[in-house]
């Protein structure tokens, strides 16, 4: 029997459809009936996670529930979160369900550490992300050193990932803006960075700044694959 | 209670994510929580449309309604579905549920009367929705006089479709072979082209040859999120 993927979705939406579209160009298949079962829950009313860990928002675990058990009762057999921020509550989910959650920031780490050894990647995120460490421990965890955004660079951050990607907003005139702030990273020892937040790839995939980038929803979307028992390509 | 959609998808797995990413794109949305809550079930099992319809191959439905049961059980209050041909059978599917259907075929059409009155679009398509005249019969409810593509051109069509999208090949080095297909519907009158297969909007996204085009996926996308009751971008 064949295994299915469940993406707990909606984190942010645009972010799910990034996702679903790399399982599936990422899935080595001729035709359709190649591809992999997946089932999506796109709830848009999971609260904001970094409001929750860092401003006392509505705790989005309730929401993020309700689409975990809409995709048990579809039958998926692995769980997947389009959101790093998100992983700050894997374990309360992991803790509610027999069905694994598999982690992004595992996935990342361990392709930070194959892909670039000895090399150190800075971490773009949003300040729910860095604030929790969600990174730092799942890179110290494969040996990998980093670097982490300064204050002004967290603004940048969260200025292009709320205020131009979630907003739908055109993503060509915020080219100088992340040019930029990969080229400050670049100057304070970074090697490559990691797209620590869903809506980073999106950016990184319009705008043609060179990184090298590792994107943490490829790295999820190959360990699903393998996961399900399929090849996963490397482009 | 606000309205959620349900995409009963897999036919193919890209022109699923397509939908759903036009969905989120065309959803006037400033932050995740503006956005319809999305359901999907691609269904990699779902057997080939065009097969089922032209040469005897298994009966898709039972597979479609195994994907229907599944947006059911989560609550959507509407399905819709990224494959034109699928539509051969959208009213058994109608007759299973209480749940509408939109259809992407009126969808399309009230698009065309709309956008271009008292011109002339080419139907782009594969065999199975050509042979049933699935785009002949709405167009003319909807007073839309049409062009159909000749042998080679199904020909040429069914290869992009199959060979290409549907198997994950390259699109760049068929930019010729588009082109020139839609050269030869223009020489014999057509005025504009309805990309009538999910795949062709992912061709026609990637190569830069000018339509203009009406395209069934964000026609049904901007259906779908009008039915939900939000409003829908033109572009």
């Amino acid at each position: 029997m064949k295994k299915t993927i469940g993406i707990l979705g909606g984190m942010g939406p645009l972010a799910t459809a990034d996702l679903f579209r790399k399982i599936v160009t990422l899935t080595r298949a001729d035709r359709d009936n190649d591809h992999i079962r997946v089932y999506i829950d796109s709830n848009a009313a999971i609260p904001d996670r970094t409001a929750a860990i860092l401003s006392g928002g509505p705790d989005p675990v309730p929401e993020m529930l309700s689409a975990l058990r809409h995709l048990e009762a579809c039958g998926a057999d692995c769980i997947v979160m389009p959101c790093n921020t998100a992983h700050y509550f894997l374990s309360r989910l992991q803790a509610a369900t027999d069905t694994p959650v598999l982690s992004m920031l595992e996935a990342t780490a361990r392709c930070c550490a194959r892909r670039y050894p000895g090399e150190r990647p800075a971490v773009l995120a949003t300040r729910g992300t860095l604030t929790t460490g969600l990174y730092d421990r799942a890179l110290a965890a494969a040996g990998v050193d980093f670097l982490l955004p300064d204050e002004e660079e967290r603004d940048t951050l969260m200025y292009l990932i709320y205020d131009v990607v979630k907003a739908s907003r055109p993503l060509t005139p915020e080219s100088d803006v992340w040019r930029d702030l990969l080229a400050g990273l670049r100057a304070r020892g970074a090697d490559y960075f990691i797209l620590g937040c869903t809506e980073l790839p999106i950016l990184a995939d319009t705008l043609a700044v060179p990184g090298p980038f590792v994107d943490p929803t490829a790295e999820l979307a190959r360990a699903a694959i393998r996961f399900c028992g399929y090849e996963a390509a490397e482009k």
